[in-house]
């Protein structure tokens, strides 16, 4: 028996030697390493976060004490470690875990995450109840060096730093996020874990503590001088924020942190240890090519190769990127604006062949909004791309920066509507309702690879102003699109796909193809067919195809990606209200819930947006 | 003729000899006094901008340099440098100047601001433009060290302090946003202000420059040098992250700003410049009390009296502010969280009497709400106060760390709707399309203060979920409220006002009081009078109040303070719509456009929010 298969929560952990823990941490990174082979998953990340889990697990008395994982994805070891370990196999799927920490899940995930740079903030919201209560609980903040940039964990240093609250942050600097971080935080930390400072300290007192009987000497000498582990000159940046400065520790060796973290435990006031991992550690694939072993998908655990979605079938990703290209090659105004998803988002392509005229802000969504309001404000034209849900992180910018001053910026959105494994935390099903309000801001959604091409082109035309392009993840209908001309969408027109009576189908974005088939089948079937509309424009929505619909049918049924409330039912039903058109609107799409993880197959299933719940509807709704 | 009258633009200013600034200064301060007197606006902190505005103006290039201010209520010298000396005195009134610069209004607002801590990033935006363009164009960003603690402003930095981007960041230190700042830079900036070197160098250089034919040697001495104007180890903040920092200055000496800034203006890169001013400066009554004179309404000009609104009748904030004390002096789990607004929000009376219960985190709205979800994970309920418009800056905060994880916070938004002469970077018509269609979040809004009260009080028993309550800034109905026992508000229903026919009224807060006015006008002139309901919640909707309404009456109006897209005009709409209802549903809201400055009165007017407006409605739409 493993040491890992006896190991069924923290307490068992804490039973362990710490001489057994490397044993430990070698036998997590295999069961990784085995299960993501065959259950895709954020593997990367949590191979270089694997000490980290055991030995704050491993020190502190969790679940009493509160440990909270930034961002989260890189949680699996202490997934494993929670009682976990036998339903990892179900990571991301229907049912199964959560590919982030999660409140519902387990009492040991203290608080959910998903998107970035929220840890410092709840740990400081923990610490202060924990002081207020007399609890006497712990609370430790894991975080990135990738989510340190996000403006949240400096609101939260700011904050924490200011107080007595007994706090640490463990930033676990790889120094990628998902691609190669960017931004001056990124070359402060470089410069300290490359410094001088750094490498005598390491020579002088890590590597001495090979040897036990020496470590121990140093463990007691450091524990006789409590404050000894002194705040080096090397973390001013957290130091000016009122945090004690300690590391930098290699993050990769449990023995040097559990030891740290002893030291840290007890010592009170807001404090950050500094450690450095290699993201994908130990499996070398993985360490070789970081970008690609994020999340690469299923793999040969063997051999290292990776079992690639055999597919002509182009990603909207990679007609987003080419199409970008393309523009930016034709016209000089424009520029590609991406917080940190270059590669994810296909903008890599304008990165690499125009370097000059692309920018990858870092995880700062608010930023890259704001900094492409002031690109166009000074004559550019931006193309911002961000993913849906990341979005709401610049909710506020979006409205105040670009739309409230009617300056052209073109935000695709991508991964809008349901993503699938990453589940509720990552769903992009706001956009619409959140901004739908905004006068002056054009909302669209192609139908397919053509219309996001021939959108993302109309865009750049005058006549149009700040919008929105909203696209799924993922592969597309299969259309040829490459070299085709790019054509001008109509501005704010839907397209008939097909006359009909009775119902009228309203579709946003690419389940208008599901619709379109479940339309067809229900022609096969019944011999007559819904009016479809591809919509196209949810802001503004085209009252006069409203119209048309009207005349031959007295049920509309809405389709979209995303929640209906506010979205596209909610427009077509505000219309049909303050007309009082005699019409029943039925809404298709997420309804009141939070949609959990799953394939994007399944979770359409469960909103009755594929073709076989839309068909369902036609049945029910058409007058045959 | 005074200095000040001979400018109507930038140009009138850089033909003044440097000598002649301070007296310009002078004047300018005068007659900011004088129009702010019988004119309210943001007085203490234009009077301490002063020279900086002088001194950008006669140093830059604008408009073809620009200046882009953060937040920009300290901009006032700056539009009277600009052309609008004479518009000056309509500031914050209907058709006259915005509060803020405004790119509508002139082409030396190079950038809209209202939100804080946007300015870093829309400068590079500039900054990156210029450089891409070849126009060699310089980029000032002026922003406050309350703007500062903003993430948005962290971002920026980050992302800029990895550039070469020609950019200077003017740090404007007065150590106060509107309350007292707090966190960790504020202290990191007073340690700065207070050390040793500041006032080594302030002694061995600035103070040395007040002869001035030393000065000029000193300044020839620092042009050869080129570089020599070394950054000093006292900004290590700036440094780590990639800007060299200069200063401290004393900034309310425009002479010293203005030879600062000619050596800075030539030396490329991310710069910054730290430079400290006095809050009101200049102005006897605004320089003893900051916090009061931030925005101090009408006052006498030569004695410092304020005119107060003499008024028995309560703020909603009074209300809020008393009821949060009481609801905490009974339950210990109750805190209070404010990003910077404590005695704006009336949290000031709870920091007050229970100062470990109540925190005040700066300019930080996205860490204010991921603080309280952290705060309530741990047990505690907390009360975050947010004006609604900044709580955009929060939307995602709310969405991923609160509503997703059902976690109980008490969201209090703050000057929701119309908030008058602020303008449309204020009015908080977001917060309802927003978030209405997040699973599990209830939004509510008071009729009057015992509603209020009662809303309160209600979101804190165990059958609440996370919730909003929103309200409007200023002036109740006048209502005694004080010392009354707090009710149950009934869970998700609407309270029916009054019955009625043919029209049915469904109000959302206390613009349901000029409806009901409307509808008693209405009866006393026709003899019949429409169904009211005070909705009191717009999620969940009351849908037996839709119900109830729709048997008497065939006509909906709704009325809410806000945009109706998505909001309580949406949701009715969508109830109607998806039970094919016969009934025409009528908004009366912000309807498709960006609402500018005004009196609340005026504003609600144009809105046809007011009970003439109103009145009209039914005029119309009553089948007598």
């Amino acid at each position: 028996m493993s040491l890992l298969e006896k190991i069924s929560s923290p307490s068992d952990l804490r039973r362990l030697d710490t001489e057994q823990l490397p044993q430990l941490c070698k036998e997590i990174r295999e069961y990784l390493v085995q299960c993501c082979a065959v259950n895709p998953g954020h593997l990367g990340s949590s191979l270089g976060a694997v000490e980290i889990a055991v030995a704050v697990h491993y020190v502190y008395n969790t679940p009493q004490d509160k440990l909270i994982w930034d961002v989260g994805h890189q949680a699996y070891a202490h997934k494993l470690l929670t009682g976990r370990r036998e339903a990892f196999v179900y990571n991301r799927k229907l049912g199964g875990l959560s590919g982030f920490p999660n409140r519902y899940e387990s009492k040991y995930d203290a608080f959910g995450t998903g998107h970035s740079s929220t840890s410092i903030s709840a740990a400081l919201g923990f610490s202060v109840a924990a002081s207020l209560r007399g609890t006497g609980e712990k609370c430790v903040a894991v975080i990135g060096d990738g989510a340190m940039t996000g403006g949240l964990a400096f609101e939260g240093l700011n904050n924490a730093g200011a107080t007595d609250a007994d706090l640490l942050v463990i930033l676990n600097d790889n120094g990628i996020s998902i691609d190669k971080n960017s931004g001056a935080l990124s070359n402060h930390l470089l410069k300290i874990t490359t410094s001088q400072t750094y490498n005598r300290i390491k020579k002088n007192i890590w590597d001495i503590t090979g040897a036990t009987a020496l470590r121990r000497m140093i463990q007691r000498f450091v524990k006789n001088l409590r404050h000894a582990f002194i705040p080096t000159p090397s973390g001013p940046l957290f130091t000016a924020l009122g945090f004690r400065y300690f590391g930098p520790v290699d993050g990769n060796d449990v023995l040097k942190l559990v030891s740290a973290l002893q030291r840290l435990k007890e010592m009170g006031g807001p404090r950050l240890l500094h450690v450095v991992t290699k993201k994908g550690k130990g499996y070398m694939a993985a360490e070789a090519d970081q970008v690609t072993w994020h999340a690469p998908g299923l793999f040969d655990p063997l051999t290292g190769k990776r079992i690639g979605h055999d597919s002509s079938v182009s990603r909207y990703q990679d007609v987003f990127g080419e199409t970008l290209l393309e523009l930016a090659r034709a016209d000089e105004r424009i520029v590609g604006v991406t917080p940190a998803m270059a590669s994810g988002c296909g903008m890599n392509l304008l990165m690499k062949e125009i370097p000059s005229r692309c920018f990858d802000v870092g995880i700062a969504e608010g930023h890259a909004v704001t900094f492409s309001a002031g690109l166009a404000a000074a004559g550019m034209l931006p193309f911002c791309n961000i993913y849906s849900s990341f979005a709401q992180r610049a909710y506020d910018n979006i409205v105040h920066d670009v739309v409230l001053q009617g300056l052209k910026v073109v935000l695709c959105f991508d991964r809008s509507g349901l993503v699938g494994e990453d589940g509720a935390t990552h769903h992009g099903v706001l956009d619409i309702p959140s901004l739908r309000s905004l006068p002056g801001l054009t909302i669209c959604s192609p139908l397919n690879e053509v219309e996001l091409r021939n959108m993302m082109y109309s865009a750049t035309l005058p006549s149009w102003g700040p919008v929105v392009i909203r696209y799924p993840r993922g592969y597309g209908e299969g259309l040829q699109w490459r070299n085709l001309p790019m054509e001008e969408i109509p501005y704010g027109k839907a397209h008939l796909i097909s006359e009909g009576r009775s119902v009228a189908i309203l579709s946003l974005g690419p389940l208008g193809n599901r619709a379109e088939e479940a339309a067809l089948k229900f022609e096969a079937d019944y011999g007559c067919r819904p009016l479809h509309y591809n919509m196209r424009f949810v802001s503004p929505v085209d009252t006069d195809a409203l119209k048309h619909a009207a005349e031959a049918a007295d049920v509309f049924v809405t389709i979209e990606d995303g929640n209906v409330e506010g979205g596209l039912f909610g427009a077509v039903s505000e219309y049909v209200a303050a007309n009082a058109m005699d019409v029943r609107v039925i809404p298709v799409g997420v309804k009141g819930e939070f949609i959990p993880q799953g394939t994007q197959k399944e979770l359409y299933h469960i909103c009755g947006s594929d073709i076989e719940g839309i068909y369902a509807v036609l049945q029910k709704n058409f007058k045959k």
